[in-house]
């Protein structure tokens, strides 16, 4: 962001106190360059596309839109170099380039607000940039989802196994490819509501003018059309006055960043020496200089942490627009910092999670014996007992005594002896017992959407056929 | 819903401090069944799915199956009968059925729990409700579409003039069908989100089972069919343990009530004594037996405040999902009350609203002569300067002399007279100034989405012919 | 919650789809009865001291006074004892009370309202729940304050080591009398934070009238007087129009949930087979018939997981009051049911923890061995050596040294031999290494506030006066 | 801000799609400096303090305190001026300094962080920062107490007349000057609850050292006293996890936000073209070249529509903290920026305000006429009759048909006629009727905390004893 051409506030207002006038205070308090300056290509990219229309429709002579059209690029040159001065007397990106553009190219700059009002010039500013980070966030998400099912490959080729969580107690014993699918499966989705909300917003609000649209004889599907967006608002009130796009682009946000705190609260836990299930890759945790075996999980926590702010701007427009009539209210102004914050956000997010998971070693030997813990493989027995035909009720009973029987030996139940066995059930041997391993288990569950690695490799090759596409 | 059969926890607590023993407090923790009794129709349809398929499949015998399904019927209609006996010690609404048939048909009962867990049964149980409920908003948001069309239709053929507002300044005269349509257009996206938000969750969990799938020869794909799904969840971890279909739809809810809240918001203001621009019917306000002329907007207020309720929903399961590891976990039981409240709140107001707006009655000549306050068609006069080839800049200056004129006789611009306006500006005449009326403002935005009649009208067709589709 | 004298609405939504009419809807969704009903105790208090001061003031009879009374204690006792018939047709809690007594009394009933309205009513009947609310969950805090510390004291006399954590990694040993004093601090700014809010809402606003005050001549400090507030509020409009003692209320509940969920992520973390920390009891915990060793932490995770609902509370009410008018809106009359709610949520939570914490066994020997796991010492000898003059970064240098050495060859650091020690640097002997133990490291940390013995035990010593004050 | 001394990381994410890369990512990611930088002041003034403490105990001698000192001292210099160079490589404003300070006086720099952790460090930083950001607000709101109390004097000595309304209707008339004492009210208790805050947070955690205290004989008394703080925290471990302090801080926020959204609204409201009742100061809103007597009430908009940023700034921060366990987690570095914003704007809009509220021209006479529609009087004519014994339910009746017989010629309730009168009820007179102007109604509501003359007289009274102790 280029610093601002201003007495630097925060500095002024906490050091000399309140040295700044009243009249200033009003003057930063309602300007919005501070950050509405990130949509200067977009404010430029839609004036662009307007003159070029006033020009086609004969409202604006072929060498006014050229002399306006040359203006806004050069301008476009000096902000991309960083050598454009941002006022903030000036209120606004709008009104900082409209402004440079007549200090420029004279009074014909004027000309460039034709048939325009800043209601819809902002909409449309603020919409094809929600638009981008929907689609930025949609492309990310599905090359993270394209390094979960890599990494979900290489851990079924290894047969590595995982211990399944309910209540964060082991319950059954599944492949560590499965994990990873599961989080595919949940970025799926998320990156189709990203997308969605793209097809939803994909309108162009310009020539709804200040609310009630234009009397100039504009054409504003070839101004859409122009801009690369679909078609134009059906109705100027709604183009000038909802914020819904943003909305929901920050609704889809909020479950993105609560799966993704998810996944990192594993992480971390996986991490922790008690857990000890994987090693997080150098570039993305710190350190200690003198305990060099530590690894703080910094970029885990961090992408944990930041939900709260994600979720908290989500929260924050949505109490902006409850209750605020038609059309346009200052109010609104309000409603870009939150999405700029969460594009920015969860861009990071996503691009160091795509990096660091291929960058982080599992144990799997320490997976495969955690997986093993508390009996998991219990209801496997159940399972084969009730399979040929033993009463549900008392097959439990008859696998709880027998893991009461190993518990009390500290054996595992693959290590009761034959007579053990089929003292507690005729159908019971030494060979059933001994099948009772965490990766029979796992290979057992054959049942569409299960852990068996045939299921697995068949999820993973139907998510590589999509993301083919 | 139907009394428990416990002691009424409020009045204890709260009378006989701590009557209750620690352990009916820790039953009373856990339980669900005082809310999730109202997934009782989905839990049994499943149910009934579920027997039929391990029927088919040879897991259960045929006599298994009809015996099941017998008293599952049976139950259902005692239920539905208002006769069932909730047990809170039965914990959920699940083990409250099951008892139930084990009680009725006895030990076969246990069968029906073959290759079943409760985490996929409450998966697919609320999975149920939440694609219904979405569904029946989606529906409800088109019945209000319907209604504010016709609305829209009633108003243009009335020519209806209303003040457009920014910043709840009078700006530009617009026609009243053309706020309707506003309106109509933010429900659209708001049924779009609903129906994309029922596709996206439109997958079977059951089959799942505790979290990694099952041993036992199931249909999946079955089932999802039986029950009315499109297919089953491809990832059985992902099945249990994921919530973001209940996030979607709260998040598309709370933009609906956002929505919902801006149009109480306008119509509470244009019912207040100040503006005049309404009377809501008598059937959806509450008097004062001693001022009969006064009206509250109750409906209105609450549909406004009820906002509140939806935002908290959103925002509360948000923060449950937050950081919750994978599969499930007892926090993910919090994630049904504010599903139900959410839907019966934006129920009750979308049917409300379709009561209520044909009934309301506008004050054409009172929203007309309100449109015309604050010379909102001065802007007009420096458009039709502009168009004669009058810089902008002087345009502008022309008329702000002009305005502050009549402003200082306390005229409206049409009441200028020709001396007057020719010195303004030599093109102005008394036949120019006669043109500014709101009227003709309204029928001069001919843009396409402005609110020129011609405009509306296309845009009510379009409505029409897209909500008969 | 005695039931209503209605049809069932989710019985008849959901099934005989829209059976109700639409009158019945707008009753419905107008009135309050079904949750306000629950301030019947506040409202007949309220309502008994407004009329006695009535007859004080001489604007009621003796026996007019006496008439109401008599009936209100009587419908007190009613719906006490259940037998009251609560009518949705009457709306709200006060008018169910006030056609109650007209049906007992007949028209002096009327007279009750004498000088009264509906907005200070319930205003009054809120305020006295808040309030009452406020210090019971004050108590609550206090006595899990009195949990914790006396936790801490047996956790001292057994001087049980606990891991520290930063970013989940083991950091340094700390004792748990300490832990459990961490929580009982932060328990203690909670009590205050509820005590805090009770002191500022202990103002009464009856009196207040609808808005503006009351032409009778009232005694607002003798009915103050008589409700156990400290004085009557200052301002009428602010007394009926404000809901901040609700936020302030919902405001600091939600930080004490804050506090509760971290505890339950601990305990639930320590209850894992991975960290092996701790055994909750069987009361508050479920368990699986077939594999007897396992404990699911329900309470706990509920406990964390109703996090959710306490926040979306404050944030619905906070978006409620958000942008309204002064006085009172009917959107006020959503400021109830998240207090209610809230407040069973905290008095459940607080209650069930006061009860499980001394239920829970704590495995020292894991714990012990879990905190001298990452060198968690080393710190300890930079510390040691720093002591002895040598500069900070070269102490640091030697002991990551020693750590390498200790880790390669898979010791503990004071598993380091005299010649491996004086290598590293000659003030270091084999005396000094075998110090380094958890226990050591936890008995030098001496600074008040520390985790050392002496520290704590003062600490306790502190809380304790504290507590029975 | 200063710039940091990076490539400006929105630029190059945007424009050059992941020029940057990864590591520069995790760089950036985990880096705090950019906004912790605001810290300095704290975070020099706690190191200063900290160094006097090592030396007064003898852990550092007197030379090195005073190089130390004397290096801090200076580079604070450099960073009031503007002239330090933040880095980003040196991750956060504590290792900044630090750092600096071995450029500048050497290896000695490095004895500063002896017996301290980043983890205290950090936290009592942000603790000082967050405890000067709460007593100043709770000045600036006392300071806006004292023009609303100011505010209502005049308008008390004008006896200026404005409508009280109930659901935006008109309800009963009240003085301007009680308008503004009952948001002095409001105001009154949101500077209670920061200076709540403030006190609560008045303990020192620097001395907790990482998280279990340290051995080194260090003074915590002295350094919470050197640093303005009533004395230190009392356990380690909450000294540097927790974050409730800044929650209660932002909670107080919430609450202060949504009282000024409340009057947001109204003044929104009151200069509308419709209700007419104000006009706001040029200064603190946005006119229209071409409409002179438009005046957008930005500055009230944006106070409005800021409420959600300081909402979600609450909410984002009760997400981080969720959850989360003992002690510092990176999750916490989460905690500043929503605590900077939110007290950057509500300092912004209480200065506003203060400003805003004397300038602001009320229109008498408009008021007044709105304060007299709807027979807001007719309650008061009721009560007249009550209070001559005529029971309530009659009263009611006869003043209805009065209201009914005005309303239906178009007069006011005081323009009826005797005979009218009498035939309605023996007791009313012509006298009686011209009794209930709307100035008769607010004189006779003398109760306390009424709005009569008498009563506002004595509240303003009050206040200003309490303002000017």
């Amino acid at each position: 962001m280029t610093e601002l051409n201003m007495n630097k506030p925060e500095a002024k207002l906490w050091g000399g106190r309140f040295a700044e006038s009243t009249d200033a205070l009003v003057e930063r308090f309602n300007a919005s360059v501070a950050f509405d300056q990130r949509l200067a290509e977009q404010d430029i990219r839609g004036s662009l596309a307007h003159v070029a229309m006033l020009g086609a429709q004969g409202i604006l002579k072929g060498e006014e839109v050229a002399q306006i059209s040359q203006g806004l690029t050069e301008i476009r040159e000096d902000i991309r170099a960083g050598k454009f001065e941002w006022r903030i007397d000036r209120e606004d990106v709008h009104m900082n380039v409209e402004a440079a553009l007549r200090d420029r190219i004279g009074p014909v700059a004027g000309k460039l607000h034709t048939a325009r009002s800043r209601n819809d010039q902002v909409a449309v500013d603020f919409r094809l940039f929600t638009l981008e980070a929907a689609l930025d966030l949609a492309g990310l998400t599905r090359q993270l989802r394209r390094v979960l099912v890599a990494e979900a490959q290489k851990a079924l080729d290894a047969e590595v196994i995982l211990p399944g969580y309910t209540h964060l107690q082991v319950a059954q014993p599944i492949l560590l490819a499965h994990w990873f699918m599961a989080y595919a499966e949940m970025l799926r989705r998320d990156e189709g509501r990203l997308r969605d909300a793209a097809a939803r917003m994909d309108e162009c609000p310009l020539g709804s003018s200040a609310l009630a649209g234009t009397p100039w004889p504009v054409d504003r599907h070839a101004v859409a059309g122009a801009l690369g967006f679909s078609r134009p608002t059906a109705n100027s009130l709604d183009g000038v006055g909802s914020r819904d796009f943003a909305l929901e682009f920050l609704g889809a946000c909020a479950i993105l960043a609560a799966h993704l705190s998810r996944m990192s609260e594993e992480l971390i836990l996986y991490s922790s020496f008690e857990f000890g299930f994987i090693t997080l890759p150098d570039s993305h945790t710190t350190g200690s200089s003198i305990m060099p075996q530590k690894k703080n999980p910094d970029v885990c926590e961090l992408a944990r942490g930041k939900t709260g702010r994600v979720f908290g701007h989500l929260l924050g427009l949505l109490t902006v627009v409850k209750g605020t009539p038609l059309a346009y209210n200052k109010d609104l102004q309000e409603d870009k910092e939150g999405v700029f914050d969460t594009y920015d956000t969860l861009q990071a997010v996503l691009r160091l999670y795509a990096d660091m998971l291929p960058r982080t070693v599992w144990h799997a030997d320490t997976t495969e014996a955690a997986a093993a813990r508390g009996y998991s493989t219990a209801t496997d027995l159940a399972d084969w007992l009730a399979q040929r035909g033993v009463p549900f009720r008392e097959a439990h009973e008859v696998v709880g005594s027998l893991v009461g029987l190993a518990a009390r030996s500290g054996r595992q139940l693959w290590e009761l002896s034959g007579p053990e066995l089929s003292a507690a059930h005729p159908l019971l041997t030494a060979e059933v017992a001994q099948g009772l391993t965490v990766r029979q288990s796992v290979r057992s569950r054959q049942s569409y959407g299960g852990t068996a690695p045939e299921r697995v490799a068949e999820a993973i090759a139907a998510a590589q056929a999509e993301l083919e596409g």
